[in-house]
């Protein structure tokens, strides 16, 4: 199968199943993609990833390209071989992280110029400049650089937002060369939904011309700008319409959504494809999805329990240890405490939504979805 | 095999090759063990231990009795289930903590009390009360309630501990019961000769005492009470004489070693086992043990060094990260820094110990010396 061919293995409702083809091996949807924020996921070997079910691994240009360098990435052979993960992977833009980290992002009509989080240095970004990083980082999937804007915001600032992101992502497509790897166009546009559509329009009106003109075409689509402090009910009343006008031949992805219960929702919705750090980052405060909702490993009533993490899960944690051992890991602030309930977090996730595929190939997403909304692991949002 | 048989494989001058019995299987010397202080080796799973060819790990019996607690560690089957490790395992005393991590000690005819570091609570050990406390936790080898003296140190501050120390070692082999976990003496006495001597001297007539009232033997010795600040060569000026002094059909366990060279050299002298935390501790500090001596992987040498870590070593890390890899995760904090330096950090210890393991089966220890003196990693003390 040709690199970044997509192939719809089954529908159930709008809930899809799709196969999508990487130099770095094929992955199939619905997933969720640990992230590995600075080549690396927190607490997890690339060992245990495979383990757990791990398909693509998300990294990011922002912390990349300023440490170690993406210079220093390509030297090492790419973002694959520099953290030893054969499996696909992604990088976003960074712009998340520009806009959201740094103090002051001065925008201008060619692009923007910000300070670095590490040592305080001006580093100036141009899309241009942008897809030039992502293709010395290396991943199988390169996403376009954009801007997002926080909740609540002014319509026009989000109508700017969203065509600064739409002539970003003409230019991103344009500059962007290298074979191996794919560029996603990403849809802005906040919780208005006219402004959605009409971002989706611009993705689908500069993917037209620049394949008349001999160009390329997005690999795929991010749905960015959601989970930024809105309500669930709010994301949903536009997450569905705004993806399913997306090209459907092409994988839809919801960015920096980790929440069970969302994404079994998104699924259903029309959206393929998951990243969050939250499944790492509340394994390192003890906390641990389940079976039947979030659990604080703190609690004193853990303290001899000595029952499985969650006894419906199959991860090498809950195979192998205690609530009880578990709690005393995390109370004495020890390493091994985040690592293993990282693992947990993550393969949670990760079979979550390979259920979901399995469902949707069986044609009965719907019942999936309803049995998780009847569970009591439906309260963790 | 009946438990606790020690068998002599082999001697290549004074150094030797044992075999060891244990209710979790064999363990074979010299042999470096890796520590888990509380029922967990920071940063690293079981099965890496496992992997990298660990045989005894060691836990600590002042951490574990305080949090989570002896009762809980029982209730939860022992260590061994507790922290999921089934190869054998050795608890110190926890003597050695009372006085170097209490601010104040009170010693008086029947014990010690002292106030836990947790929080503020009184503690009050006897050597039947530490003995019980051993069994509770439920390791294959348990350490007698001890008090190791600072150095430098009055002589008769020494002398007094190893009369303390013997008393307590009388009581120690009169009160353990366990069948299924075997009691360690150990020698005290500071850099004296002589009192190193006489503590010997005393552990073999409270032996021939038990012995003789129909009483159990020690299951080995450690000797304890070195590597507390003097030098090198200070501590081998009476090592030798004092790991010799002991029975020879049993272990001899140097406390709290753990520099390659000084290993090399201590077998060398007819000791057979180790621990330190220097190995996990060093390797959190972003350094790491190599063929070629230390290596501080925050070092800017190592940027664009795509080298593996030791190329003479074949553990997980060296086999599948560079040292610009290395590097990137210790400068940004990563936790998998930390991890991957204390799989090779111990694999090197454990594999330095293999190979003299095997140097003695061949008769040829002196060779394996002399080459390790020569090599440019003898300087890693
Ligand atoms: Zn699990
Ligand atoms: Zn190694």
């Amino acid at each position: 199968m040709t690199c970044f061919h997509c192939t719809c293995d089954a529908t159930s409702g709008n809930a899809r199943a799709l196969s999508y083809q990487t130099a770095h091996g094929c992955f199939r949807t619905p997933m969720f993609m640990p992230v590995g924020t600075s080549a690396t996921v927190k607490g997890v070997t690339t060992d245990q990833l495979h383990a757990i079910g791990s398909q693509v691994v998300l990294s990011n240009t922002y912390h990349l390209s300023l440490r170690p360098g993406a210079d220093l990435v390509a030297e090492a052979g790419g973002i694959h071989a520099f953290m030893n993960y054969d499996g696909p992977m992604l990088t976003d833009s960074g712009g998340f992280q520009v806009f959201s980290l740094a103090d002051t992002v001065k925008l201008d009509s060619e692009g923007l110029t910000f300070r670095s989080i590490y040592d305080g240095s001006y580093v100036r970004w141009t899309p241009e400049e942008n897809m030039r990083i992502q293709e010395l980082i290396g991943a199988d999937i390169a996403m376009q650089l954009d801007q997002c804007t926080p909740y609540p915001a002014e319509r026009s600032f989000v109508a700017a937002a969203v065509d600064l992101s739409a002539a970003w992502a003409r230019r991103c497509l344009a500059a962007h060369a290298r074979p191996d790897q794919t560029l996603f166009g990403i849809v802005q546009g906040g919780m208005e939904l006219d402004l959605r559509l009409h971002s989706v329009d611009m993705l689908r009106r500069i993917e037209e011309e620049s394949v008349a003109a001999g160009g390329r075409r997005f690999g795929g689509f991010g749905i960015g700008g959601y989970s930024v402090g809105e309500s669930h009910d709010v994301m949903f009343e536009t997450l569905g319409t705004v993806a399913r006008a997306l090209p459907e031949d092409r994988p839809r992805y919801l960015m920096g959504v980790g929440n069970p219960t969302t994404l079994v929702r998104a699924v259903r919705e029309g959206v393929d494809m998951f990243d969050c750090v939250l499944p790492t980052r509340t394994a390192r405060m003890g906390t641990a999805f389940s079976s039947t909702g979030r659990m604080n490993l703190r609690n004193a009533k853990y303290a001899r329990d000595f029952t499985p993490l969650d006894p419906a899960c199959c991860c090498s944690t809950c195979r192998n240890y205690t609530r009880a051992y578990l709690r005393h890991l995390v109370k004495q602030n020890e390493m091994l405490g985040a690592m293993l309930l990282s693992v947990h977090n993550l393969h949670f996730l990760i079979d979550l939504m390979a259920r979901a595929r399995e469902a949707v190939l069986a044609g009965a997403y719907e019942e999936f979805y309803r049995d998780w909304m009847a569970s009591p692991a439906a309260k963790d949002y």
